[in-house]
């Protein structure tokens, strides 16, 4: 019998509750702070904008919070998603590791951020708000929340980057197509846009002016909300159905990772995927468990970062967060992985990497689409450029393995496809793919605009 | 415990052998002739252009013929596909009929159509040839054998329509990712090309003009063959896979189709997942089973054409067929399904169609792409505007079930994802679409092109 090319739960396995990793954290991440006090945020502090479902998510210290029936019925629609044994991957490589990945491309918006925009619109809808703002960049958690809320039957807004809005309209069409209103940002539906536009008609926008116009949006009208796709505690909660399957499935065949890679943005796709592993690994369970997060040469928040409290976003009006950070005003160069393009990294993932529980690789994105096209020539799967940088570290390191003689098993979250990502290929193929250095003078200027903390 | 949404087989389950259906049909389709002679065609015609593996499977009568291993191994990257319970259409539509639909959109080039790809690049590796050559309209056909090539090691050249080359690049950079080398048609690569650019250097090509490139390259090269997506009888043979999967799902749990629907475009989709249930109905297990090809207004081969022998392509040189045809020189309205403006239809689809076994119907465009935002609001996924033709026939039917009280089970084939399809959404969403009528003076004018049979 041949070695299984994908391991599949049944829907009845996809997980009841979601892990939090705090319950086995010996040292939690210093608090957030309120922007205007700089106090440490009340849960109250978030009820204009989250629901009390979320708020209540966002500082528990549970171990386990269930997952309603009616969020399982909807990640139905696509979950369990597949454990690949990348076994033409490592035929290819001539390697005796084994490498495993879970495929989240599956998904209807094609990637896993619909976890938790399918979570988040489920406890707005409990809680009888009528729709969510959101700001997206390329549009993968613009069109995950249009989802996510067209099936709890609310509105969806989404303030989209005017430079991303105009040049990549086909996430903005799956949007629409699941009847969600999409502004291009800056846009005259805020104050805060009509300011913009007001000292400069012409701009391109910029992720953190969209997040600026969701909140204000959210904040202005009682009947709607604000939500956010990765950063915060509920976002990677809610990823962990990610990693809880991938854990199930190992068990079911008898292995364990024994290295774990993610690409890290914001830090909620590689937290949801390896904090059940984790878990393990702060218990005592697997002591020699190897985590590494992987980012871009041109973004390196945990690989040139300080640790220090900043921003969550651009404008200043974020709660303050402890995390490895380049500045909350540094504008990465446009590397084709938008979704890796934030100064931040998510306080939970970063204080795990502060205290030495999980490692830290950046990368080249010339060398990162190389990876990619590797996997799509051995897995057939044509990837998005974010997954791209773990498949780049998978591929190291299972050729380190040949050269060592050594039988690892390695795991990676596959987080997306890269159907809508197909130009940066082009790119690539042309050989026209630039190489960013790592941007030490922005960053020295952006570090010199933190907040003044008391 | 809740209804699955989706019914998985295990790896071990795809089919080992795909089902001929000749081998139980009372009256076989009259036979292909040879466009020059006119005489029906033997196996040695096709040598120059395919290799025996599949020539012997064009002629075979026999009811099954196994699928070997290596076919198999590939098909394990994402088969077996699911069998989607599509509860969520039923709720909204408030039908008693229970839905069920198979989902081809998993595989890597993203259609039904890498079934046979792999399957046709495998016996041409078999056999010794380094390299296959084919045309492609939208990109579809030419993305899924540039895959299936790939991973048998065997080059690909990809004559691709000038119009598609220029107006939409994303199909063609994944098969570059995939290595294939494309070709925008006419091009200088052929004698046939530099002609027809001899004549208009400035023509957005065709797809006729692409095939005769693509069988002149196959059949002026020694180490190249040509490669079909589609009509002829081994490319349906391959595609029963789909059917023989869904079979098995339904076996799992108990049900069976009451009617199936399935768009038809040269056919091979439709024929592929309804076919071991058609086997069924003529063998007379399954008397009251009801199959409906589905195709679009502006190209009603089936509801509107001829039963008489045509051309094959439009140019003239692929073998003479007997099927339901509109004229091989009839040019269909640019409507977005690209997959299905081909002038007639698989003989042996058409062969069932003609002696009563199945029955067509035809759609215009807006009522279908309606169709596909109703599918995309209730199940997630945005299909291929192909696919959303069966889609707004299983709608009506599940109306008319609603109205009526009948309790039937529906299926159908959804063959592919509409992820490089949405400026055709977007058309659809902005109120753009034309609906054109059937456009009888064309057809009138390509009828009398027909060729003179002895």
């Amino acid at each position: 019998m041949s070695i299984k090319a994908k391991i599949l739960l049944d829907e009845e396995e996809i997980p009841k509750a979601w892990y939090n990793i705090q319950a086995d954290m010996p040292a939690l991440p210093e608090p957030p702070l309120n922007p205007m006090t700089k106090e440490p945020v009340k849960p109250e502090d978030f009820v204009p904008i989250f629901p009390m479902g979320i708020v209540r998510q966002e500082v528990s210290t549970e171990r386990w919070i269930p997952i309603p029936e009616e969020v399982r019925e909807v990640y139905r629609l696509w979950r369990p998603t597949p454990l690949y044994r990348a076994k033409r991957l490592e035929e290819k490589l001539k390697t005796p590791a084994r490498i495993y990945y879970k495929w989240e491309g599956v998904s209807p918006p094609g990637s896993h951020k619909p976890n938790t925009a399918v979570a988040q619109a489920y406890y707005n809808m409990k809680e009888g708000i009528e729709r969510l703002a959101t700001e997206t960049g390329a549009g993968q958690w613009g069109s995950a929340l249009a989802f996510g809320c067209m099936v709890f039957g609310l509105k969806c807004t989404v303030y989209m980057v005017a430079a991303s809005y105009d040049q990549k309209p086909y996430r903005r069409i799956m949007m629409e197509t699941w009847n969600a209103e999409v502004y291009r940002s800056p846009s005259r539906n805020t104050q805060f846009g009509k300011n913009v536009l007001g000292d400069d008609p012409n701009t391109s926008g910029s992720l953190g002016i969209a997040i600026s116009e969701a909140v204000e949006d959210a904040a202005t009208h009682d009947d709607a909300h604000y939500s956010i796709g990765s950063v915060l505690n509920h976002v990677i909660l809610h990823q962990t159905v990610v990693g809880l399957e991938a854990k199930q499935a190992f068990e079911q065949i008898g292995e364990y990772p024994d290295v774990i890679y993610g690409n890290v943005g914001g830090g909620s796709n590689f937290s949801g995927a390896c904090f059940p592993f984790v878990g393990d690994k702060l218990t005592g369970k697997r002591p020699d468990l190897k985590v590494v997060a992987c980012e871009p040469m041109a973004c390196p928040s945990l690989t040139k970062g300080l640790y220090l409290y900043d921003y969550g976003d651009c404008a200043g009006m974020a709660p303050i967060l402890k995390m490895y950070t380049l500045g909350h005003t540094f504008i990465p160069p446009p590397i084709h992985a938008g979704g890796l393009r934030y100064h931040g990294d998510a306080p939970l993932l970063c204080k795990l990497v502060k205290d030495g529980w999980m490692e830290a690789v950046a990368y080249h994105q010339t060398d990162v689409f190389r990876a990619a096209k590797l996997f799509a020539e051995a897995e057939g799967h044509i990837i998005a450029p974010e997954s791209a940088h773990e498949v780049k570290a998978v591929i190291d390191e299972a050729l380190n393995c040949k050269e060592e003689g050594r039988e690892e098993v390695i795991f990676f979250n596959n987080s997306g496809h890269g159907h809508f990502d197909l130009g940066a290929y082009d790119a690539f193929l042309q050989g026209k793919l630039v190489d960013y250095e790592y941007p030490v003078e922005l960053v020295k200027q952006a570090l010199a605009n933190l907040p003044k903390i008391p």
